[in-house]
């Protein structure tokens, strides 16, 4: 029988083509990566499974993934390891687990959690360059909470919704839209059992129009129930968006 | 009388040689960068001056320095016009204020801010890379938040200071070393009217062996006491500092 372990991977998105392999873009992916480096610890192919894919520029502190392996590793020595392999890569194992044959990155998850990341300030920004996005003119917070909170609980998220996204039903439930402040920088915390493509970045483009003022927090219910992404706001940059975690 | 500027001033320290010019060294300087700005915008050579200079990879989100112009412009016309010709430099201006030619960005500093950031975890770090010192073992905080009360205060800080520090004395007195943790990040915030060279990551450094138990809370009292740079700690990593902010 296989050892199956569980990685919990930390990257920067904006040094690869996104979680999956891209036949058309030259840039790596990171899942690539990733299963080259335990080729290389464990002279083995492996397939490795994530808990979901993320765009070209979105970051990752809490990604998750799983893999097969005859071999048998401590969850020590997988650490060591494949950061070892890494180490010239943008791309971190924060953590391995052994788990049994039930464990499924993607279909075991409960919950995912998202964080959008924003600098609202006139000034430009270096420290945050590609790990936030840059709003300069003066954001009303109050508003955008109201719209966040109309947002919140099962929904048909159509208008929010890439017109790529494969996802067979446009239904979902967000358990939780939070916005908080901290001097100029704003953070969003996403968390739903899973989301559709381009759907958390969706609904910040369209919070941050209901923040300059463009929408009204109002406005957002009737973009909801228009269920076309023509009226939603624009999609915000993939830079200010990382993938915090799973629940299983 | 031509009319002086303060500008707060926000760069990653990890692409320039320091604040300073350094003429045995490659790399730009910041200040070098910005004078340079300056004299793009208004054709005009100025000379800036900094509230403190900041060494080579330690970073800044809230450096203060002033410049005279014979020419008038309105803070927002300088945030604008230098960011468009910083806008290839990892430097960034945050604010601009007009001020009197009492103002003076170093001499009038009542009280200067700095942090440190340090991430304490077993598997490598990616997102903080050149943004905090990574520690992986497992840190002892309560000995260091005990350690860093003993430093508070005016004292001698010979122990703590670098063979190259130009200060008259070495006496100094830290209003306050708050040490926070949030996850796996630790935060420590410096705050006192000004510091010798290398202090902050002489003490930083030795603050870390104490939660490493390579030293005892109640030896950095004896360290302090010893005015010899030799019994502290390590120099900590210049990447995990940032310069956050002056008080006039």
């Amino acid at each position: 029988m296989p050892q199956r372990y569980k990685l919990t991977i930390e990257y920067d998105g904006a040094f690869y083509c996104g979680w999956q392999r891209q036949s058309d873009i030259e840039q790596k992916s990171v899942e690539e990566v990733i299963e080259q480096a335990i080729n290389q610890m464990a002279s083995a192919k492996v397939k490795i499974f994530a808990s979901g894919r993320t765009d070209a520029g979105v970051h990752a502190s809490g990604q998750v993934a799983h893999f097969d392996l005859d071999k048998k590793f401590t969850p020590y020595q997988i650490i060591r390891g494949l950061n070892f392999y890494l180490r010239d890569e943008m791309i971190a194992v924060v953590d391995c687990e052994l788990v049994d044959e039930n464990f499924h990155a993607r279909f075991g998850a409960k919950m995912r959690h998202y964080q959008y990341r924003l600098i609202n300030r006139h000034g430009s920004i270096v420290l945050n360059k590609n790990r936030a996005w840059h709003v300069g003119k003066k954001l009303d917070l109050g508003s955008m909470k109201a719209a966040a909170k109309k947002l919140e609980g099962r929904h048909d998220f159509s208008s929010f919704r890439d017109s790529e996204c494969q996802a067979q039903s446009p239904i979902r439930s967000i358990d939780k839209i939070e916005i908080l402040q901290n001097g100029e920088e704003i953070i969003f915390n996403f968390s739903a059992k899973s989301f559709l493509h381009h759907m958390v970045r969706n609904i910040v483009g369209t919070l941050v129009y209901v923040g300059l003022n463009k929408f009204s927090a109002k406005a957002v219910e009737l973009i909801l129930q228009a269920k076309d992404r023509q009226k939603s706001g624009p999609n915000a940059p993939a830079c200010g968006l990382y993938f915090l975690g799973v629940d299983y």
